[in-house]
């Protein structure tokens, strides 16, 4: 599939997605919406790629929905009130959507950020599975600035990833929130001097990861996803079902082989 | 309404309100707990409020519930163990009531602590949207040194707002938690030198919540809410249907408007 | 009882549990297990215990399942495949009930940690209800490199401790996290340079909830267990259940006493 | 309190209370909405009732919301669709209110149903803990009829009473379900040929409940609405704790006592 | 779009669905289980659309999951035990999917059943929001004669349906259970003599669906769903939500004018 | 194992279970509560055992927990009230444990009931997958005519096997229902005339499930009793894990193979 507003490369297991619209500071319009949810359904049915990482193209990761969109969005030429609402209604899970296709891949996300994270770049960022930034990156829940309660998931997941406190801090008055700080509250895993830097670590980690068990690792993300969703004792009785089916795999064979045989464990995808 | 334990002012959409009975150290007699419900119950209807901030005249935020109350919460006439234990279940909801109304006040409540905020303090700053304080201020969960399990909400909210574990050592010892390393685990947003540098920091941070689009900021509390107590696909269906009906105000149009014409959103209450 | 895995003693009330195999490493092997549960079942009815110190003979924690152990869980005559996995779901479940049985044992476990702590260690120290180390002790979620998805805790429970992010990267890399990291991202509550500062800190905690009335303490870590996993609303209506039954003890009677009379409480076991 | 909208009387412990604009069929008009909250509220602080008849003056027992009274809701001064929504939304919480007033009487609350029960009267039967009418009574989701979604409780608590399948028909279609078929259905407990037969039965079970011990009754009441909306694991814990608080009640012996003394149980209110 | 599993024809705003390989019973191959879905997610797009029926071609409803698709489903080239039941698992909650999107099509679906139902058909009735039947339609549960457990809705939504006993007996014998029974346990709403008499009542209440307000029927059944799964007050609070967005529809005005003017109400699609 | 308040037998994979104090009307004592328990845990691992029927030995079912019992729950030496709410607490527990070991045993158990089914008795039959009875059976709800709260599970799990308005009756009245009425509402899915008829009919329903594939009965009671407590897009995810790991049984050859060769089947215990 070709893509307009995304790029990626795929090597090593690891797929490289940008947001690549950097004259628009990766603003999401219509075409980006839907590409987003498209690319990381496509990766997740490729069975060569077993981790990703989203960052954007030009000095921005991504500067929100597409001023253009939210027009699009808002206006209508539906004269019965409740049924422009029922439009909108599924228009806003249309791009939830979008969000959601990246915690519903099977593999793990890592989002690797600098410059602008704005608007929906939070809602895309904490639908991944970890975050690391520059310490000149920096976050803003900017919706609140344009009139609007910020409807795409950050309102949901945000305050699921760093304390309450801050994520209503946030929300509240839309400031931004640098690397350093960022990486205070937990927002991201690590903050580094230079783009350098965050790219070479980011991808050392997507390398360690890409080199573990692949079905070991869809697995825990699976499980992981669940466990937020769940009591502990639900969590624990799903998990014990899933590992009946999922534990006795020949990756298992593999790792215990590969230790006994003192060598790297070799994997297939 | 007038209160006796309670003051306020409300200016510039910001209203200040003080826990005032300073020769107590602020302790919540029967008194108190009645008008910490009726003031924000009161300040959610006034369209004029925009923002909260709660703090403690004198010298501490809040010495917990008055000790001649505890006694009359748990004397009783009445001779059948039962219907004791009924009205004290009913005293103790009560009293959760007043504490809740912070939570279900439509606008951020922000919580400015100096000197102790302690046992049923803790339960109240716990409701408040966001906490901020001196670095000589400090949180204990007193309860344990009554002899009794806190029941006012800190148990429930606390390991909400920080890591379980500090939750958890702060409700087993009761010890002291000061503004440095409250400010480290995640309980206070900031933690400052002095009351003057916390209270211009507080007001300017309500002064920002306040030049926001009013819906838009209840609508984001409204919806912080929800988010805490439900899984994200719930929260997110949740959040569709919020806007559908929410989204397209007066303020969206004036942000949009005010932006195009350069100068400052004029919102209404 | 007679442990041949696991050493204790009981003094000032509180119970020194150590995990001993230090010639494994204390490795976790079928006794062990079993033990685990035994144990803290033991302590749960022994009025005497107040508080739980948690901590590794010789040089590690824990450096996990025990790999004999392992592979028993995974080997099996029975030719039904079916069977076979029915058989591995409800060892799963055993081994997730012995780890369990530290959170549902009624009084505090305070986990000591030096040296390794890997694999089924993270597990076990994730249901307690504090963790203390040394600088150099590590956390390594080490199943992702034994090729299967860690199933006994560590993935319901370790997210509900720390931040999201975090909690997937040590999930998906099985890196070793140290003392100071663990500290800063809240896995646990202190670190400290040398073993002895740590035992006589940990100790010193101990001692402290040791003092604290016995019913209150047993409470409060029910009602916080309780609040993990459900609603705010849902955790405040228990708790005033709770407490219409636990709240008149003569734990609350000698706490007011002992004040008046300026001595330190004195209570039952 | 004085009532305008509804009349009741006490006697041997049963309240009687009638909806009482037999002119209107009972409609329901801004000061029944109240009146049906406040009374519910005084019967539940009323220690000399211990079981509520729920009635209709004249031939109805209830047509539904007053037209008026829809109309006011959904006019409004408003200019902002968002600030008219916000009111709106708040609106409709408060009548739903009153009808969770019923609910909430910790008393058990009996309706009985002669004539129509329509739109708003299914709402408030719904709420009720059982249900008798007569042959000829009928009951109807009016609101699909009036191009509106039924919003006061009946699509939330209906199929929680009723097959499915029968919650969905009387929802889309708004056809009628008179008395014998709501037996069969299990809307109603019971069909009776007369009014006098309804009343008598009605009276019968009332006056067996009233002979009960009121705690018990209470408790069993709010055991049962907790049970509706937990799991089974859940329940029995909540149900645990209750007990734990409750049942060593004067009711409890004086059971016992007159058991062995062979004369009826004497409970205080 | 082209069926060739599935016919349907729309008239009056009525779909007729019918499953259509009465050669084969309606057994569901995988062609069938992708129309399934097509055709539930179309008729959810067609304006013209307000309710559907479903029945089957020839003389049954449906014999089932087509037995060479049940071959296929367990069959696989893969050697990895782990990676083959990955893919099981995908490809159940494939088939679910279909099931589902009756129950996510934002309209009434109703089914009319004669002859077998069985297997996958139950799981398929299960999703319809209202079930008929003539007397000798029979349903089972026949899963559980093929050695396997119902895995596609039934064991999850029969017992929400039907009470709990009929719902085991069901499953865990197998038997057929005849239209006049199942109108007793409440499986079907109404049991008809002869197939004429079947759809001529099922045409009549799809009728008056049909005349009713399109979008209230649509919100009824969302409201409906959600209400199934959440507690009474969590769904009062979506429900407010939900009216404050929707309430006021041209169809509500609409109402009121045709009532007041004594004419059939006039609804747009 | 040795019982001395409950006799069993073991024939055609089907175990007979009798509460078996006849000359106390199967009254429930401390020792009949340990061995209810032991019972049903002994069941679930014994592999020859397909399906469970319990009955009463005698003229009754079961006429509740022994008398002397209770005053023992009651009485107490403890001093402290709180300790002694803490062990009636814990008793609860242990007594409700013992009821839902029924509804963990992993096969099917069928109550078959004569006579009197009075207090626990419900308890114990409402934690059973079905339930037969003869038309001169009779339940009651006896704990409200002993002033107090039914707390072993009839609360919980009875509005979950019959309509809401029917279990509020029960247990606000504690009036006798009979085998017929029983039959109507749901609460036993067949009423015979004769205990012969019962016991026939019985033996033959278990005949029936015993003759099915074992891992099949097992795998869809633990469904159903997830199906219970959960949503159903949470059920259907955990049913599409669950049958990723049980679907490729033996069994589901051996039933492929029976067909084909048109034999019965032949299931391994």
């Amino acid at each position: 599939m070709a893509y307009e507003t995304i790029s990626f490369t795929i090597e090593n297991n690891i797929a490289l997605v940008k947001l690549n619209r950097p004259e628009k500071a990766n603003a999401l319009n219509a075409v980006a919406w839907k590409e987003l949810k498209s690319i990381f359904e496509e990766l997740d049915e490729n069975a060569e790629v077993r981790v990703i990482v989203l960052s954007g193209a030009g000095k921005h990761f991504c500067s929100g929905i597409d001023i253009s969109m939210l027009a699009e969005v808002t206006r209508s030429e539906e004269t019965c009130d409740t049924r422009k609402r029922e439009k909108l209604r599924k228009k806003i899970l249309e791009l939830q959507a979008s969000v959601t296709a990246i915690e519903q891949c099977s593999k793990p996300v890592i989002a690797a950020i600098k410059g602008g994270c704005i608007g929906a770049g939070v809602d895309i960022i904490c639908a991944c599975d970890m975050r690391y930034a520059t310490q000149d990156a920096f976050f803003t829940v900017k919706e609140i600035d344009m009139g609007m309660v910020a409807d795409l998931g950050t309102l949901q997941r945000l305050p699921k990833l760093i304390p309450d406190g801050f994520a209503r801090e946030m929300a509240f008055t839309g400031r931004e929130v640098f690397g350093a700080e960022a990486e205070r509250i937990g927002l991201i895993n690590k903050c580094y001097e230079t783009v350098d830097n965050l790219f070479n670590s980011v991808t050392e980690i997507a390398a360690s990861i890409a080199s573990k068990s692949p079905v070991s690792i869809r697995g825990t993300k699976h499980i992981l996803n669940h466990s937020r969703d769940h009591s502990v004792a639900d969590g624990l009785q799903y998990m014990a079902t899933w590992n009946a089916a999922m534990l006795l795999s020949e990756d298992l064979n593999e790792s215990f082989k590969s230790k006994s045989e003192k060598r790297l464990s070799d994997f297939r995808n």
